[in-house]
């Protein structure tokens, strides 16, 4: 892996942050709020899984040895980013499908959901929601380990629900 | 939640393996053989979000308080138990779709992957393979805090890949 | 239950009008509609099935000894509201998919449609045409024990009906 | 309509099942059988809407007087009859899509669900699930004006639940 | 058939083109102006086969009498008018799926194409080019028995293949 | 086009019957037989629009010059057979999806069904019943110029709801 | 094939970049520009396998002789040009799906891709991503044959995989 | 990449076969079969770009080197192969989608089909047709740079249509 500049990253990432593509940043950003909403650090980086593919098994294969603890990979069209991931790491892959073509997110589905037995990928909803959701998770298995962790995401829980149960139409 | 027998368990479970019926326990069980293969504790359980919600609601969210860190929920056609679980307890929820219907387990797909944001179910592949495969996903879960397991799962994938390496075709 | 603030309701609601979140009202308002046209009394609520599961819970089990003769369930996504509702009471559950992601309804039809036997949704189409003929529907429940809806009822077909026949075309 | 065989019938039937062809019965009965055992008249009937449109009309146009509730009309391919029968009745019509071509049911799915609005109809799972459901749904419609029924409905969730509870795996 | 004005009709109209909403003109009128250029005789009419079934009927019985050669009918979500219409008459019936909910049209596609055995509807492409070609074939039909519209129609394939042939690109 | 076996046919042919492999016959014979039924000569031919493109242009268009009314095309996978014909001759040309592959008749659907405007093909439904419903079509065509096939059609449809109001159930 | 301004070419075209109207243009023109950066020739032109027929099968037959080395045709709704140019040629024929209908493309991709055994076409992603990688794969079959294509072909590797790992996010 | 044995090869391999399970061998054959009838030489290889990612690259980096001029991947799934192929080499990659779920064969489709702008694999249709088209578009390839292959693809092409031609129906 060459020399390159920091994507975008938190003194001490536990979570890493995959795209293909700056495009898809507006949509993993939801997931990178999350994160800091609950102070864990992470790192956002653009590597190509088809592109770039020696760079982003570099990248990957360090990642279980600096401390990260998962991977948040979003992706579009024939989306194999998170599969990729998945096989080049036991860290747990959270895959996010992206809707970047006019199959609207069906074909980053299906490219990320019907992996194959013997590499798992843990897969969210198309989108923005699974963007934040695959974080949410990232909190969650953090918090198996954490208590702090833990505090904040039962925290988040009731706030999510309070503001539901204060909801008034007009 | 009235007395009832354990469906099947281990004595120490890590690892709660839901479903709505005896029926989807075939499929499921692809799952349960491989935390047997690492020497994980789970016990598996029928028990549906739909007709037998409040003993559903009583199971799971005694879940964390005994001690399981994570639940492999298995359903078919409009596939609502991952997602009741995961709203019930903030342990990681993996979800697997099960084909059930004529649909082809493309309506459980939905109903799992889909989750909208605020509650995520980490969704597997339509039938055994996602089953075993969020087996596989519980296993590096608690790899991340048990160096045995991680170490199994290590020795896991060189021997997947070695079967590979030495697969003949006629 | 906490004490909440009402969400939106009439002096005696015959049928509840529940969906997960704010932004569904402008489709499920359709239902409401017809509900004011036909002079038969509702509330409507925000309830989440996966964000408030004990308030709707709750506040399910309570309907049938209001009075409420009808649920319309409205949700998105991995829409599973309707099918929540239906197994915590046995009162009529009329469901309605919404259109809330980039896979256009069809995951929230998928999730809604395609219940287990055992615990029944009515389903309607997706978006603000299945919640208008939710209503309907309910009008038509409602019709066989009143006489006077019953009456109105067959007047807005025939009402309906005038307006197809009076079409002209430029 | 001309003279014809009663196809199948209680003596006092509440509820009509309708389908348009003979090889439909074995997936239709499946709700017959939950009315059996809910003791509630019904009559089955093999009309077709594409083929006997008159006497189908005729039929559909005399239940509201002959006292029955609802109908529940099963049909495949691209299911016409539950929507050509809710536009000749304002009984409460519930729609099971069933799986007759290659295109397993999805094809009758749509034909049903996505009535237009102004002329509901309540739709169900594809093939013995939906009918099931449907004639579930009838007995919850009846329920409503009947405390026997309802009674009765109450045991039967009970029951099932039971049987889930109940549940052993090997 | 109650009175009522004439939606849009030439003097001798060969061909009918029913639609059950005003909302469906601008795409059916596609196939009209292609009547139009043909200078074939059509009437254009918005009947409902499920708010106005009996209208709808007695309109269609009708039309063989009254010299019509083949009826187009557009209709979108679940699209029942042109099977209605089928059931009704024994001229042949050209249906053309409308793109009217999330779903685009391809609900409408299954509601028509997928005509069991027995009741025969020919279908076109969803939207204006179903309703262009449903023209067109209207236009073949008749020109097996009229030598002046097979004229015009060898005339209007060849001015086509002129208009493609004379294309450049920038 | 060399001499070749004439594939099956009548002495006098109003329709052909073509199609591209003769694995395909066994469902594009429940069209020959209705032609059979109302004595309507016919001829069925084995051409490939892929493999045999040459001939098979050769073959359409001669069709007409030989008095050939109107042609039914059956074609599975991508299938181009009926849009070639429909390219070839200005009769009016049926098409018929076959279920070949593992899409399940959903790739032929889509590949003769949304026929860009300027050369129409009339779409029946997948398989038998769609070469059924062709050679249906095919028949009312014909019945618009010869009354004794009109008179035919009209005791088919008679027959045919007879058979529907006569079925008896178990 | 009748005389005709040729629609856009290079003076020594290897490849021809073929598409049934003007307004596929945009989208094609994506290839274009790739070839334009490879300094590959290429025409450009306008021809519809439905439309002109004879004059497509004219122009396709030549391409060998005139020293083209593969063609890429474009195509939405019912696409048959990339197959039809393939039943012509033995050429490589190298097919992309535009989303030209409410189909969004599915329907050019099933009737392209799913091609019957016997005459094969490369089938790309639906949209420009597709036009571009078809010619992309379009300079590789080149590169076999020509060391400074694929010298450019590993520059342009280089380069792409440069701008990934040169990006940023905010 | 560590010593294996050579799975299924001739001398001098011109094309790679390449598989991510022995399963996929029944249905990749038929690919290899036509290479055989070609005299085309080919090596048959497993390896899995999930299970075996290192192996996997350095075989397919290698490829190039040794004179292979095109790679056939087959894959189910979420079917990385092909594309993970591609991202590693600038041989044309040509990818066949496999049935291996219950998702039929489209969730491989959508997986190799969409492959975004750069790094581009031509497609085959799902299944055995898909594996010999893409033999015989590897055979197309090989007939640019060999005339003795390009003789052959003619003579093959005249026996597949004299095949058709000479077909009979019973």
């Amino acid at each position: 892996m060459k020399k390159k500049t920091a994507s975008r990253s938190t003194t001490k990432p536990l979570v890493s942050i995959m795209m293909g593509s700056k495009s898809d940043w507006p949509v993993m950003k939801t997931g990178a709020d999350i994160l800091d909403e609950f102070k864990i650090g992470y790192e956002a980086r653009v590597l190509s899984a088809h592109r770039t593919p020696d760079d982003c098994a570099a990248y990957v294969k360090a990642l279980a040895g600096r401390g990260v603890q998962a991977v948040i990979a979003g992706a579009g069209s024939a989306a194999h980013l998170p599969g990729v991931v998945a096989s080049l790491t036991t860290l747990p892959v959270l895959g996010v499908p992206l809707a970047a073509t006019p199959l609207a997110g069906f074909d980053s589905l299906m490219a990320i959901v019907q992996m194959p037995k013997g590499i798992p990928v843990a897969t969210f909803a198309v989108g923005a929601p699974g963007a934040g959701n695959a974080a949410l998770f990232a909190v969650a298995l953090l918090a198996l380990q954490d208590k702090k962790i833990a505090g904040r995401l039962d925290a988040f829980r009731k706030r999510q629900a309070k503001r539901v149960l204060e909801t008034t139409l007009p």
